[in-house]
């Protein structure tokens, strides 16, 4: 099969590979109908993040299941399934909780890479949902945003404790952060204020709920989202950037009281311990456990209610992946689908 | 008045002082029945904290009210009061949300230094209630413990989400960890671990309803929590202390979804982003909006329900103050109640 690897930062090449076999018995093959380009795959890409040796490239994926394990017992070939990009078992009582990037037996999905025609998948029970029926050409987006960056807002904007009558902050206006607007919205918020700069995104965050943009960033964000707020803050600031910078500016524009939801991969973030306790505020955030919203979001999604497929502003063959990547690192894109 | 004041660290005076004055039109005058030395007198005690000058002391009172300014309307003289070291007006937004330590009319209660005879109270009926009647004597301690230890310990097992089928661990054997055990077998808790190394405060935290003691600190603190949950940690964590160890302590005691309520004041505290990404908590806690549970606590202490007064292990006149802060300062005494 042709699937991605990153040999060093920039460059990414897609090479022919082994095709990935059952090796637990409870494991599931699927055959990728879409995949795509994350913003953390940028990290590495960007060489923030340490790469050792040529590494496999991808962890969100949508397709039709091909081969399960023997003891496999819910998923079936034929099926289109969508999976997080950590498998669970999803019976642990971490996973009960709803943590299930926690599981006591989770593990990566990504390790195989799933920029490429083929994926294993593990514990595959507990990780994969199928949908109703195999959807519709123009849904597959869509679902494919399922599989990590609207479950993943939608965690933000959960643990940002986002509900009727709040009004909401949201720093970092990537695809997770728009998609979090959307959460917001589909929650129930009453306002909901986009940072962002940036014009095509300021239009899809409007689309999808945003009723305020504020375009400056630092203190003067902060500043402005007070502004905003009758001084206080607003109730629910969701963070997707995982800087020190954008922590700092989530922490100080939410109210006493209020709740930060932060999904950004933290990247060097040292929380000063006084200035988080007199501010009051609630943290909790991490990865975000997409699997509990996976059902939820698929119906959504089904019944055409939302379309968060709309974050792909640009689609490659997947042999393509290397423009794809440096559309993303130029953020000439929000986000890239490969097509294998 | 006679009132307790400290001129450097190790060094507390009481002292001939000015009777404080109605300032504001919303101010009451208090004659104080009893008051006490926090833990948190001893971060300047112990020259932690630094001191510009001398400064009266104590922020806990209890006592009955002898004049009030000509806007205050609730609350009458003759009165039997507790309030909290915060003034808040109690209508403001954020007061109505709870957090009236972040109250935006709030000011310190402390600065005219509630370790004296008679003291100052601003924003009287916003900030102070009332007992249903003047309250026994072997009830006053109890009262003066809501005024701040016991309200705090309360804010920090709500802020730990405590509740019933919940395993709760608690860090820091002071008095506000104490009451932090009472305030979790209030609220249901089914399992209490109480992490104290001194026999005497042991035996105070299993009265209040602790089920388990942990004798370990720091990483084997840790792996003993982890050993009595299962492997997976704490539901909810409380952390009394403040200090770089004791916030990692609580925050790795607690599983992944779980939540830590924090209320030692954090001195020279960082958290490192990415553990703290990883670790799937909630994080919550800061100055105790005390004044939101004193209707309940008052209630509680009144009924008999339960005895917070026991933490005071020292009772002393107030002019013998500084003997009163030897013995906290040496851990000879959990908590001193003072008698203008």
């Amino acid at each position: 099969m042709r699937g991605v690897i990153m040999h060093a930062p920039g460059d990414v090449r897609v090479e022919d590979r082994e095709d990935p076999t059952i090796v637990e018995p409870t494991d599931a093959i699927i055959r990728l109908a879409a995949t795509c380009i994350c913003g953390s795959d940028l990290w590495p890409y960007r060489g923030v993040d340490k790469l050792d040796e040529p590494m496999p490239m991808g962890h969100e994926y949508v397709g039709i299941v091909e081969r399960v394990g023997t003891e496999v017992q819910t998923i079936e070939p034929g099926q289109f399934v969508i999976g997080s990009f950590m498998a669970s078992d999803n019976t642990c009582e971490i996973c009960r909780a709803g943590y299930q990037t926690s599981c006591i037996h989770g593990e990566g999905v990504g390790e195989g890479g799933a920029q490429a025609e083929l994926l294993r998948v593990p514990l595959a029970d507990g990780t994969l949902v199928a949908t109703p029926d195999v959807p519709a050409n123009d849904l597959v987006p869509s679902f494919l945003a399922a599989s990590d960056v609207l479950g993943t807002g939608w965690f933000a904007a959960v643990a940002a404790d986002v509900g009727p009558g709040k009004t909401v902050a949201m720093v970092g206006d990537g695809a997770v952060g728009l998609l979090a607007v959307l959460a917001a919205k589909q929650l129930g918020a009453e306002r909901i204020i986009a940072m962002s700069r940036h014009q095509p995104r300021q239009q899809l965050a409007r689309e999808y709920g945003a009723t305020d943009i504020v375009v400056e960033r630092g203190d003067d964000g902060v500043a402005r989202i007070k502004d905003l707020t009758n001084g206080l803050g607003a109730h629910s600031v969701i963070e997707a950037v995982g800087t020190q910078e954008s922590m700092m500016q989530a922490i100080r524009a939410t109210r006493p009281g209020g709740h930060v939801g932060y999904v950004g991969v933290a990247h060097d973030v040292q929380l000063p311990g006084e200035e988080i306790f007199f501010s009051h505020v609630h943290l909790h955030g991490g990865p975000a456990p997409v699997r509990q919203y996976l059902p939820e979001l698929i119906d959504l999604i089904w019944r055409r209610q939302v379309d968060p497929g709309k974050v792909f502003d640009l689609t490659l063959p997947l042999d393509q992946a290397a423009e794809g990547y440096q559309a993303m690192d130029e953020r000439r894109a929000v986000k890239v689908l490969l097509q294998p």
